[in-house]
């Protein structure tokens, strides 16, 4: 890994600078605001005592997540999904991803039939938005078990492990860690990896912008997102301690 | 105006806790997070060089709003607008009043054909949303028009003047100023009062909850309005020059 | 009050020619056509044996309105709201001031767990259809709470007073009662005041067009909507009467 | 043709009562309020001088309707469309229908690049209110274009004759002619004929309600439909002479 | 009958080649691919038990319908309607008189709550669908009852006959059978006829696309049809037998 | 590789029996029904002069797919979209991975403005739809752009290569090859590969169902994905050269 120098100045294997700021949806049962670089994401966490009819009488609980970005979120302002009166098909994919991604370090049947809700919405964007969302989400969600712990709802955290994303690509030639926004429009390739703390995968969303990638290339993607969301898995411990 | 203490111990003609931080919103012409009390919400100015098509070759510019909730800024989780597919009536109601209050101090011929769009969005929501969305809404079209002015693209500021909005109420029989929500879910009448620093009224919206009210009350509460506007001019005028 | 002569020939404070006709609507358990000028507006009232779920077991009824605008009640055929596939936001606007307005006057405990759906559809306009609306409602709700007693479902009248509304504006540094098209589309500011008989307040919505107004031209306004008001209670017992 | 009496007393071949109002809806360039018993439908033409893409530059004008139902033109309240934010398969099979029927007997070259919109609304319903809305609008388009020819816009009428519909129906085993809606809502066929004053069928629509009929069956319904539409045509001559 | 020989050289009573290939979809518990032609229709039957709301607690049955056509089965692709957003006025005319036709031929209390919805899908287009998909869709209702009665769940097959549907028309001054596209869109007045192997009527929809048409021009109509659905019925029995 | 028989009897390794129809669509420029195993998917593609407005002027064309599923390709008929008003999440997930997936073979620059859409449409559902539609649609879009030259259209054939898709997961511990219904349910995790015949990776998509998988895991799966496209490409081949 070495060569030519990123638009950041960052490393290649360099995150950008990460906060987790607990607290900010006040009323919500967990919530933080997460910080990567320019890319600022609210994710709140609700709790509702019912869960979808698929599964009434099942004993288990879910986690579901819905995600949006504020009209002027980005460089040019967007349409209001609202306005438009539909949410876009990038919108619906990654609300559907990030549902999943936190279903996967989630201990259903000891949750119980209770319904999660993380809000993942997108106050400033400048790439990896659903990375952020993920990693935040986690935060908010593991901030709303611990409250219905000391509400006594719950005896147990529900939750097997942490979970968090990181976005890598190739751009110019050389793997790097955490697009910002400049590096993920002119990426040859990125790819969304899900990781737990117990080193196990969770998702990994891989695209060839141009032209086809090769699987040595992958694998380069692969270790910089170990070593990232080994980072991300810190600063999350450190948020949930801090709130 | 005396009596019976409202529940955040406030006096009937005290504003809450007022804060305005310019520039929350990254890549907008002109941004700002109002707080008041436990009410936030984030407004956006969004610079666009065209009209709608009933000003073109007019030679005037348009200032519009839209205005929407993050899915937990309430006590209770409320739906996503954008995955019902519809804006409420409720909110397309707030975004109308709040473009015509804006518009009411622009000088639509010296901006020229071009279009500002105020988002406000509301983070969190205790009460006044929309009164505070008015009064931030100033502050960001305020500051996206002196970027035109470093820009070179406008000579002048076509303002006309400061506009603000604050809700007042008739609460246990007595006129309060600047409802929280804990006020304005148990007011037996409240009004909005949209007011210029030149004292003119840009628009009133005055609603009986529970029993019709008088005209004296319905003064009172003028009074109230213009008190608290007079402080949230100064906020204003504080926050654009702190920008 | 004095000087430039209006569109119309009326004096300031003179309301154009008001009737209202019981029964237009064969159906429903009351209506009427209301016409104030150019403008009629068509009420029914709908009884219906149920409840919102947010009233579900309060003993409490509701009141609730729809209005809309026939394509060609204006002078340029309009969009149908159904085929656009929405109300657009001065609909949801204009029925939710009906609705709030018709409550304003009726006592929902002793209505009991029924609802009651004012429909108010623009036949022709010409300038305030939304007061006509809610003038022309009130005689419809009544009429249908007269059938209610004879059916023997109600003993008593659970109504408070009489509700009714009239526009009021600035026209060419004129105040003016009870515009019409041609006043409405030069106004400087306009105002609709619910009103009740017994001297209450429900509603007031005053709109700077153009510029700001004063304090003492909103009173001068309100002022011609007491008088306006006074002779529509007047035309509304005797719509009653003669049902 | 005997035997069991109507629920309204008729004749099986006679007709409800008729009366066309020309002008109710005061903007449009043409309309009428068309009565057939208790079913009222107010039909307005409205002029544009543009076409549809597929017309555009063909010399050709273009004839379309639109159909729609107040809420409480019914027995029980529906739903209003606009409000539920669709038209319904019903809705839009009769406007298909009505626009259809018109053009039948417009002479489109004739007419030029110009569309005509037929916006039917039913105000009160008892049966037959497609049948209604045809024979109307009929006369509100010739008034339309009358009104285009004393404008100096038209030279000659581009109609080719008159067109009128009325719906029969097998009830009880007996031919009728214009059902009402307690017929309709018992009939074993039901059958809408649009029919021309020269003879000719525009279009014919049979349905078996429940069990299938026969040929002969159908004619007897033809034989109906000729009568009640001669009587129709005369109706339309005087309304259109009238206004 | 003579004459101008059709497009594609067939007779003027002359179906296009016919056949229908039971089984295509693979779960229905009914099915088949009808092919008149270029036309293609797959029709499937669909078994749910349990009825509409308005036909809970009676006992009865309901047979519905949906259509829907690729977006490539026509010449140039057409919108896609789940994109768009709603089902075009055709498409709902169209599947509501597929609905009724089979209906027509059901034994509603035979079948008991049992809802059977047959899904209607062109896969290539070439004049005709409707009617072959009525004629397609009676062969999927009847497979699917068969199955029922395997199953135990039928003790007999509540059907009353059968039912096929044919489109014929004016071309070119000569009635011929079963339109092809280039046909249809050049004919003069052209008509759907459904009819039952009882010799009953269940549909006909007769519409002129140019000028009217005449009584003796629609009895020949007729004619063909019923020569046209005679073939037809004995092409679904042997579809049903050799199931 | 061992063990545990897969519910239809296949190696682990080996893919379900394929077939690859040409010219299904009759109307499309190109277009095929291909079928694995119980899994039919009908791609047609079509070629329309112009591009979306981000590529105008780019001298660039553009590649891209809807996907729809009957109602009743699947066990239990699923609503019909059109009908619903909207696409689902996971419909616009796979028609944008379907869109991406082909634009990476494809040469847009030597394509030309020109915007060809690929429509798959699932008839049968068993599994794997996604990637059949994938591997389909580069037929389509094959025969298509041959017929695009012979059209004298295009003078080379705009493709860098081909494209094809599988799933692979882990089931009851063991990769296994081209995952049909049954084990879809039943997996651990899956991933759907989108590779090139040059050995490129075009996307990767790996979910972990139940608990999170581990790196040699997915590398298990990369092995088949090629084993099983590299088959693909061949049957491809044979199908563009059967055209």
């Amino acid at each position: 890994m070495s060569a030519s120098p990123r638009p950041s100045g960052r490393a290649p294997d360099a995150l950008r600078d990460v906060a987790i700021i607990p607290g900010f949806a006040r009323h919500a049962e967990g919530s933080c605001l997460i910080r990567m670089g320019g890319t600022e994401v609210l994710c709140a966490a609700s709790v509702e005592a019912r869960v979808p009819p698929f599964l009434r009488n099942s004993g288990q609980g879910w986690v579901t997540a819905e995600y949006g970005m504020l009209p002027r979120a980005t460089h040019t302002r967007g349409d209001r999904e609202a306005a438009r009166g539909k949410q876009s098909g990038r919108t619906q994919e990654i609300q559907r991803l990030i549902g999943r991604s936190l279903r996967a370090v989630v201990d259903r049947a000891a949750l119980g039939e209770m319904t999660i809700t993380l809000d993942c919405d997108v106050i400033n964007a400048d790439g990896g938005t659903r990375c952020a969302g993920i990693t935040g989400a986690w935060v908010a969600l593991n901030l709303a078990l611990r409250h219905l712990m000391r509400m006594n709802v719950l005896k147990t955290l529900p939750l097997t492990g942490q979970v968090a994303a990181v976005s890598c690509g190739l751009v110019g030639g050389q793997a790097v860690l955490d697009l910002d926004y400049a590096e993920d429009s002119s990426a040859d390739a990125d790819a969304n990896f899900v990781l737990t703390d117990g080193g196990g995968i969770v998702e990994i969303q891989g695209t060839a912008e141009k032209a086809p990638f090769t699987e040595p290339q992958f694998h380069e993607l692969m270790v910089l997102a170990k070593l990232g969301t080994r980072k991300l898995f810190e600063i999350q411990r450190q948020a949930v301690e801090a709130a």
